[in-house]
């Protein structure tokens, strides 16, 4: 394993160290990244051993660590081919976890990698929970420094997907982390999946400032204070928030609402959002939302369209075509 | 590693299978467990290396890995000490996610060796995903069974804490996976914090037929539906919910909202819970919920009460004097 760090967690009991000096906060890493690139896709890498390239894909009895091995190769070609095409990549933590722990060090070589290549890695794990424990998750996924520096973290990312439900006060010390570490957040404000509505959506009916709007809106509100005291010079902050490009209405309303927060739109592509779609998130300049296919680009040799190439020319092409819907 | 199963990831995309004939459904061991131990005590397993006891604390600069055999061993004693008085076990994921792929592996040997000692285990994860996500989520955390049956999981638990935030649709995968491997689910409903109500008290405003409720009432109703089709011959079903100790009188209502629906207890003790407060969440029998101590129990020596013992037998005599308050 490639994590044997020497970061004892009791520094997590610590108030929080200032950012060392070289540090740039992560809503202007990423506004960097994306004017460089010139476009604001985020590659989503969910792989699923059965949906391997078959020069990679293991044997039907393969073992967790087999098939772990693969995603990291899997991965790693995906990052070599689209490393200097997009600003930012989005491993899937869940397709990890389901290997156990072989899979969880997997995921810590991808991001690893990819950061050595040069791109942003939004870790989605979609972590959540109160004060000390909140901590630790934020110690274990956000901060992609150097190791025995504060802003090393074991899986080494440069943010992370945060589920709100138990409370504002729990956003605080992923929050914390960000501002020691460099890193970012993006908080689950409406998501993707048909059924996102049967609590997002709900109007609040109780008699106090926020009365008549959706849970979603009370969340954007929160998330623009939280975001504006880290604005760069871009101006966009380092919490952001996730809002599904299945809901292009929402989106749009969403970024009213937050305007120094960076939005993580998933749902492009495989899950029916379109580019017209995903637009509403964006600004004049291009900055202001990334637009992440996961499905489509990485599995794009089973889309007639791109079938007959090398995997990765698939990829590639794929990417390409994502990258052009979006920015012509 | 101790995880290097054959059991293929692919197999999650096929649709569940029947369970064996020889497993029991969640909700009817842990009432069979409570019976037998004749308490509703879970003790969690929350290690911090700074509040390790002196003989297993690892020095200021041990490495992750070093950190990670400590926690187990730490692990170890507690259940050594425990499984004979409780029926139930509650780990942290967070606290070993903190130490990287080295404390991911400590908690799989964690669980089994709970499992081994036949103490039930519920994996306090907080997962919440959509769709194929949310089943590798299941894959990985749900099933007790032997390596290479459908029951099994790399991290081997009964149960596992789950968070509705992204809508009941996204809880099917789970509930799929306990079907097949005989597991059980705590699903957030109210949980313990001082922000909890920010979005769980909030009162539906929509015009539709839960108009008037809040949401953690909504949340309670689906709940109920849930567990109902798996209630065992004690009345419990194995899809359960997650009510805080620190709001005892919504402990009182959600526990007449799901009466069918296993309710986990957290807040006990140190986050300010006491026994009267939680005794609303069980029924004559002594069935309905579990209490969960963490830091009260696991690092009971620092506590004037019981320093000056062996610190498995603060941890011992804590546990007693908790079973004894639930109970007498």
């Amino acid at each position: 394993m490639t994590s044997d760090s020497h970061v004892p967690s009791s520094l997590s009991n610590q108030s929080p160290q200032p950012a060392h000096a070289s540090l740039i906060p992560f809503g202007q890493r990423l506004a960097d990244a994306v004017l460089a690139k010139k476009n604001p896709v985020c590659v989503g890498l969910d792989p699923r051993t059965s949906s391997l390239p078959e020069s990679i894909r293991p044997g039907a009895k393969a073992s967790f660590k087999e098939q772990a091995d693969a995603f990291r190769v899997f991965c790693f070609e995906i990052i070599d081919t689209v490393h200097e095409l997009v600003p930012i990549v989005k491993p899937q933590a869940a397709f990890f976890e389901e290997l156990g722990p072989y899979g969880m060090d997997a995921l810590a070589q991808v991001v690893r990698y990819a950061t050595q290549r040069g791109v942003l890695v939004v870790m989605d794990a979609k972590r959540g929970d109160i004060g000390t424990t909140a901590t630790a998750y934020a110690n274990a996924y956000l901060g992609s420094g150097p190791e025995g520096s504060l802003a090393y973290s074991p899986w080494g990312a440069d943010a992370l997907t945060v589920n709100p439900f138990l409370g504002i006060d729990t956003l605080e010390p992923f929050t914390q982390r960000c501002h020691a570490s460099g890193s970012g957040l993006f908080v689950l404000v409406k998501t993707s999946n048909p059924g996102s509505g049967f609590l997002q959506d709900v109007i609040d009916g109780t008699q106090q400032t926020s009365a008549g709007v959706s849970l979603s809106e009370k969340l954007a509100s929160q998330v623009e204070t939280l975001t504006a005291s880290s604005r760069g010079t871009d101006g966009y902050g380092s919490i952001g928030a996730v809002v599904g490009a299945t809901y292009p209405h929402q989106l749009a309303a969403m970024r009213e609402r937050m305007p120094s927060a960076w939005i993580l739109v998933p749902g492009y592509g495989a899950q029916g959002g379109s580019a017209s779609d995903v637009k509403h998130g964006m600004d004049a300049r291009g900055l202001g939302a990334i637009i992440n296919s996961s499905r489509g680009i990485i599995f794009a040799q089973d889309n007639p369209k791109y079938r007959g190439t090398e995997w990765t020319d698939s990829v590639r092409n794929a990417t390409l075509d994502m990258i052009d819907a979006l920015t012509k």
